[in-house]
């Protein structure tokens, strides 16, 4: 099989890495030629360092290593799918399967990664999105690492089962492409607003009583949205948001701290340096439950931190003195 | 309103002090009297070290200061819930209403903590199980924390939210005692299992699918047993399995360490030198596992290496490559 993995970034290179790892032909392209070139020469990508790049590993910058690709997988970062996706349209064939790895919304338009490459690409092939707890810095040295393939058509669904997995990267299948991007998109907000807590000097407790009740409410949303409740308790969802708001490494968590010790929005999100996705997606998240009706308090508190300049000490008093409420019953008994 | 809490360990001592922080005369009771008199002399329960006891909180040795109780809080270990039970059931009234905060499963009973208060206590008052992500210490200093207080009794749910609510301790309330009570006691296993996979050397990916797929078993199980679904997705599920592996204060947690790095079971809790739930829970889950045909490949796999002497190395590479699977259905598609 003959696969080519679309961004060089850390999380396309380590997943490149699995697929040569399995046997297939693998092309690892990057946008930028140089990059390539430099990558393809020194055989390791500064992203991730210390590991070796497979000699058998094709990397380069030019978009034709596309033609005849049975699996194409899309890992550009989110804000620019949509460009990558209108660049590959012309190659791409009815029996190629397309898989986004990017987790976002896109901003204005609130669409899921897949359906901007469905967009883009016509239709012309079934679109996977592939997804879970999965630093790559851990998949490129093979660490024990699981995933879920969503896609409504079950045959791409367990074709990139099939193409990915191996003795430490596990896949399951499912098929609920809506929640598992959902999923994916809308626990940054959650890192964030964790980050803040910790910033304020919250504990454990604080930490775990936000993730669970987050959750609850990225939920609700979810469900109204159309994807399937319990997606957001599997791996796309509480299985990366527990990656994510336990680590360093999320600039979600980082920004956030700094947002609870004080520092205003813009200048923590120009400490940390790069996109924040969580601040998008808590503007979109904010658009889509005032659309839906749906009742997300902790969203909500958080979008009114980073858009509206509220104080986050009066956020968290807010939150904790609400009415009194069931956890299983969304209002509370009468 | 009268409040009795039993056990001073650090978890009843906290609860002590949020309930006389709420204006209830509360009563703290040792099962050591002479521990009893030390911290009604010194005002500080050495489990918390740093923290005064209120004044106002009675501290005793003598049951009868059960006598008048509105609410009757039962915070002795797991293994001595029995006894207690038995002890005051004399002093409670039907109008009492009891409350769990022991989380466990009775050894060769697989009884829940409030079926067997039920049993010693006759059936006389409501018994209401509060449980949650919420760590003794953190709730002495007012950490934001949040619980949730279940019982089918709607009434006696809601009198214990109404008795412990407050600005830093939320409670949610829940019909579902029995995913609640299962949630908080099956959980361990998994934080034990989480250690054995750190003691490995695994990193957070590893740690996070663990954590996924494992709840995944506990809620198929809890379910066939008569508990709610999305209780295992609340704060007693995935919020105290949250807050239980992440932190160095769960026994559980650095007993699978000591596990995975190579040390025999047995020399691993004689090192932690406490009580590990999570090892009791393992044979509990086993047999009811068994008795009720539900799959749990990985509370199995932990069981193999607790009580047959499986080697933790060869477990994971068997729960890698288990046949591939969906994540929402439960078995494979066909």
């Amino acid at each position: 099989m003959k696969a080519v993995v679309l961004g060089s970034g850390g999380w396309g290179t380590a997943l490149s890495m699995v697929l040569r790892d399995n046997g297939h032909e693998t092309w690892l392209w990057s946008h930028h030629p140089d990059k390539a070139a430099q990558m393809a020469a020194e055989r390791e990508n500064p992203l991730l360092k210390g590991v070796r790049l497979p000699e058998e590993l094709q990397i380069t910058g030019d978009l034709n290593c596309l033609e005849e690709a049975d699996m194409v997988v899309c890992a550009a970062p989110s804000f620019a799918v949509r460009e990558t996706g209108r660049k590959i349209a012309p190659y791409l064939r009815p029996e190629s399967v397309l898989v986004s790895v990017s987790k976002g919304i896109e901003r204005d338009t609130n669409l899921r990664m897949s359906e901007i490459l469905r967009q883009e690409t016509h239709n012309v092939c079934q679109v996977v999105s592939l997804s879970g707890p999965s630093h790559a810095e851990e998949v490129a040295i093979q660490m024990p690492t699981g995933c879920v393939a969503a896609c409504p058509d079950r045959t791409a669904a367990r074709f990139v089962q099939d193409a990915f997995m191996n003795d430490y990267f596990r896949v399951y299948t499912s098929y609920d492409i809506v929640g598992v991007e959902l999923a994916a998109a809308m626990k940054n907000v959650v890192a964030l607003s964790c980050g803040i807590c910790a910033g304020l000097g919250f504990q454990d407790n604080t930490k775990a009583l936000l993730m669970t009740r987050a959750m609850a409410e990225l939920t609700r949303l979810g469900e109204q949205l159309g994807g399937t409740r319990r997606t957001f308790g599997g791996l796309a969802g509480m299985g990366d948001l527990i990656v994510t708001c336990t680590s360093m490494h999320s600039r979600n968590n980082r920004a956030g701290i700094l947002i609870g010790q004080g520092k205003a929005v813009q200048e923590a999100m120009e400490e940390v340096g790069a996109v924040v996705e969580g601040y998008y997606a808590a503007e979109s998240i904010h658009q889509l439950a005032e659309r839906e009706g749906v009742e997300m308090p902790i969203c909500r508190c958080t979008y009114e931190v980073l858009y509206e300049g509220k104080h986050v000490r009066d956020v968290v008093s807010e939150l904790m003195t609400r009415a009194k409420k069931d956890e299983l019953l969304e209002t509370a008994w009468l």
